[in-house]
């Protein structure tokens, strides 16, 4: 029995839940959005680790704790917020160690410092696998909120780093040939310690210059298919930026860089979409921030036009790696 | 290998996490808060279920997922505060099927409805077990919200029904002998059909009438030690209200009624201690208010004196049924 993806059931909650009586945001986008006023509204994510899916073989237990955060925190830089607080839930294998629970620990609370955030308050439950769910709470102006849908045809299409990192360093974690370890660092790194762009992403919302962005964590094919859906926009690649670390690795055990970049995932790098006229000033406060293509109509689907080569962007998500 | 129990793991996160710059409320207590203004706080609360320890044997999944939102409901209804908005965050062994999916999702509606919350968003992932992690948010001026620590002696101990069914439910629930499901339905319905105590907790908070408020979620020994250490304060108790369901069913199978009503868990009602001048005015206003004791000077212990014996409760807590 073939078993929904996680689209799928993202779907069926959103079709429960959603567009009934004006809940803004919500499961369609990074994050949720609770109106205080006509000028705040409080955003609210969470986003929960499983170890079986989401912590490799190498990885270490504040890693996995930092990682939590980041993810959480990615959607927030997504959207240009910053996290104020957040909840921790913990569930934890019998039996519950002090140095385990320390670690994890530890690994939040650097994470939390790291992005400038407190956590408040958390629950912890026994469990099966380790599940660490992390809720990240901030507030924002509704105005300056960077959504899915706005991308609109002449927009250019920026990412805020290369690609390929994480599917590269998963697959050096879960062989078991250990020389890549010590051969590809960066690799390595990119999967143990990634990081949020979170001030990319402040930069970015604030400019009011991106019209459309999110985190790139179901990976970069999903995350541009995702946008061309949510604004209903086709998309023209007509260059993938790939990690020259991810280009060796390729090569050197005969994989495809280009699927390396396009369909890995957890890479929390920003995908965004950006007014023509305001790149290059953009450009000058956020650095790593480099074009990909633009904007087209609905029509045209998300294509690459590589080398002069036409390729289909598919919607093959990032599967967690068991 | 001993584990740490659940309190072990908490004040772990606490001594990390709380007290370090000007957190209200925290880890703590049964919610969070993220001071908005002096008047306003958002308060969080997240409360993770997790199958394998939360879900016993004859539980829908639309129970489980009815079930999670209660957890988190009550812990509001403890501090007297209207949940409004609710994240949701599944965790679902593969393959997940589409009826999997739809009767959780089925009874994380109802319960909104019933709490009159709404789901505003989410995320899922694969994991080993059902995994049901539920982020309240919520409003609240910090003068209405009755913590853990404001018992003082001379205050009345109350609760919001009587204790023991879920513990004889669960056991019902877990043994083999089928017959106690129908003798014993209100027993049952305890454990797969709980109620929070939202309405009664608003009640008492708006009353200004209470001094401290707990939910009973780890059982009523465990509430009451939580309130004496916080508030520094002792418990004298001359009364456990136990249902007439659970006695009859304790003499049948040889237990003890009063451990039953002790050291059960799960059972979402509130404890709370409530100036004594007020408490007869409270009680028209919320019936099932029942006094079941005094707050007495922090040495005296937290001691049930009851048909001449003198029973000192002890600090086992509910421990979950693996």
């Amino acid at each position: 029995m073939k078993g929904l993806t996680e689209h799928e059931i993202i779907r069926i909650l959103t079709n429960q839940f959603s567009g009934k009586r004006g809940i803004p945001l919500g499961f369609d986008d990074d994050v949720s959005a609770i109106p205080l006023s006509s000028k705040t509204w409080i955003i609210v994510k969470t986003d929960m680790l499983v170890r079986s899916t989401d912590v490799p073989p190498g990885m270490t237990l504040q890693e996995a704790g930092r990682k939590a955060v980041v993810a959480t925190v990615s959607d927030f830089a997504a959207k240009g917020v910053q996290p104020r607080a957040l909840m921790v839930s913990l569930g934890l294998p019998a039996p519950a160690t002090k140095t385990m629970v320390h670690t994890i620990t530890r690994g939040l609370h650097l994470a939390a410092r790291e992005y400038k955030c407190k956590v408040i308050g958390g629950d912890t439950n026994q469990a099966d696998d380790l599940v660490i769910d992390i809720a990240g709470i901030g507030f924002a102006s509704p105005k300056t909120i960077v959504r899915r849908n706005g991308a609109r045809p002449g927009d250019i299409i920026a990412i805020t780093g290369p690609f390929g990192k994480t599917s590269a360093g998963l697959r050096i974690l879960l062989s078991k040939e250990k020389k890549d370890l010590s051969k590809y660092p960066s690799l390595v790194r990119a999967v143990r310690q990634p990081k949020a762009r979170l001030t990319e992403g402040i930069t970015l919302a604030r400019s009011h210059a991106a019209t459309s962005s999110i985190d790139s964590s179901d990976g970069l094919a999903s995350s541009l298919l995702q946008i061309a859906q949510s604004s209903r926009v086709g998309i023209g690649l007509y260059e993938i930026p790939i990690a020259a670390d991810v280009r060796t690795f390729a090569k050197e055990h005969r994989l495809s860089a280009l699927e390396l970049a396009l369909y890995g995932g957890e890479e929390y790098e920003l995908v965004v979409t950006i007014k023509p006229e305001r790149f290059y000033d953009l450009k000058k406060r956020v650095p790593s921030l480099t074009k990909i293509g633009i904007v087209e109509k609905e029509s045209f689907g998300v294509i690459a036009r590589l080398d002069g080569k036409r390729i289909p962007i598919e919607h093959r998500g990032w599967e967690h790696f068991t």
